[in-house]
């Protein structure tokens, strides 16, 4: 992966998330702040320097889609994301 | 439950909230800023640090629901709340 | 009463007001700004700490309903309200 | 009176205006920002003793009506305006 | 004129504009944002006394009409104007 | 020329842009934010005493147009632009 | 190129996006928020004088399309965009 995030940016891969309640109803989601669960693939020089700073590459994390700009290089799709529309980290 | 919340929020789950009056009227609740009581699940690095922080893992907490982002793990729903939206502690 | 506001905000409980002029026409009110009397019932840490603060427990407030949260707490009705909301003090 | 405004705010009372112009023709006025000659009844303590302050009770005042608040209390009708929207005293 | 304009505030009275062009065609104008050749007629007390204010009354200024107040007293229209909102002086 | 721009603005004259590509289609212009090449005519004194300011008399430059104010005095257009809304300076 | 960007301001071209699937299917693209692979082409004094600062000529960013003017000078078409509208640089 080639993209280098400038400013107060990650970029990440959007994974596969569940949409079906526990009884298999699929609920409806709004368009302009769905949730998303993505993983880190690239964090910007200034985000990687600061101090107590919990998220690397492979990092599981919610953002507000919303926010977030999609890009696509050779084949693959990525999400540009603010640090400030990044909601939390996913442990498993 | 394995969601860290980033920054000045925490993590909510939705309690019941009674909403007919006394006589048994059901209230019209604005979709826009309906308040929530909701209980408190998970908070941030950030804020568990600060001074004079009163609120905990377990504190009943009143938000405005129009700021918060929903987010179902492993069927179950939380809710991601920015510190500015939780306008009250309900204490029993 | 069992609700604690947080940061720089109170709790209040609505009284009625006359709608009516002196020659008994009833006034349209504009239900996106309508000023309300208003008893306070809850100050939050934060205001009850500041210097000069003249808003107590019992003060009679005007405040702009319209910034206003309104929620039901066991078949009472109050509003959290916060102190750039709050416009003057009604005093008998 | 016994309406007292908070933080930089005032109350007035609206004086009646001519809305002819000489030759009589009566002038359309913009309901949003109708400006507002209107008679100065309260002043916050803030804006009291604030330095090279003119406004003082009785001071006639335009203000834009767009941003004040309309009260009525036993039957008279106040407007608590911000300071910031008090655009010109005006002197006879 | 008794009009003292508060906080970085000026009073003026609209001059005439011509609306042709030279080929005597009306220009369409936005009645949002149209420029106003004005004369000041009164500058507020904070503005008098700041260096390097070139602006006194008589100057011809060129203001956005879409920012301005507009007040009549006594058969005459004044505009209050906030400093800026003046976009340049018109020099004869 | 008379105008005198107040603040950080100067006034430019527009000049006239080729709108056609090579191949000669004529390209849709948003009239939102259409760019415009003009000549700077005149420069606030504000501006004019800042250093490393390389705009004077006489320099072409971009703009968004959205952000001007069209004034037209003795038959001749101007454009009163903020200096945050000039984009760039041509040379030739 | 005689452009010289103001401010925290480039200037880039545009280069050509694949915008099919590998399966061959076209993405619709939102015209609101399109990103753009641009080469990089100008470069303002102000950004060019900064520590740690990695774009210069010839470096290919992705920026939000929405934010940025289009220019065309000489039948040739650039893009001026500011530093905070640009998301991330491409390496090959």
């Amino acid at each position: 992966m080639n993209l280098k995030p400038i400013g107060e940016r990650i970029v990440v891969k959007m994974l596969e998330v569940e949409e079906k309640t526990a009884s298999g109803i699929v609920l409806p989601s709004s368009a302009q702040e769905k949730p998303q669960v993505a993983e880190v693939v690239a964090i910007s020089k200034e985000l990687a320097g600061k101090d107590n700073f919990n998220i690397e590459v492979g990092t599981k994390v919610i953002y507000s889609k919303y926010a977030g700009t999609e890009v696509k290089l050779e084949q693959d799709e990525y999400i540009i994301v603010k640090l400030e529309d990044v909601l939390a980290i996913v442990e498993e």
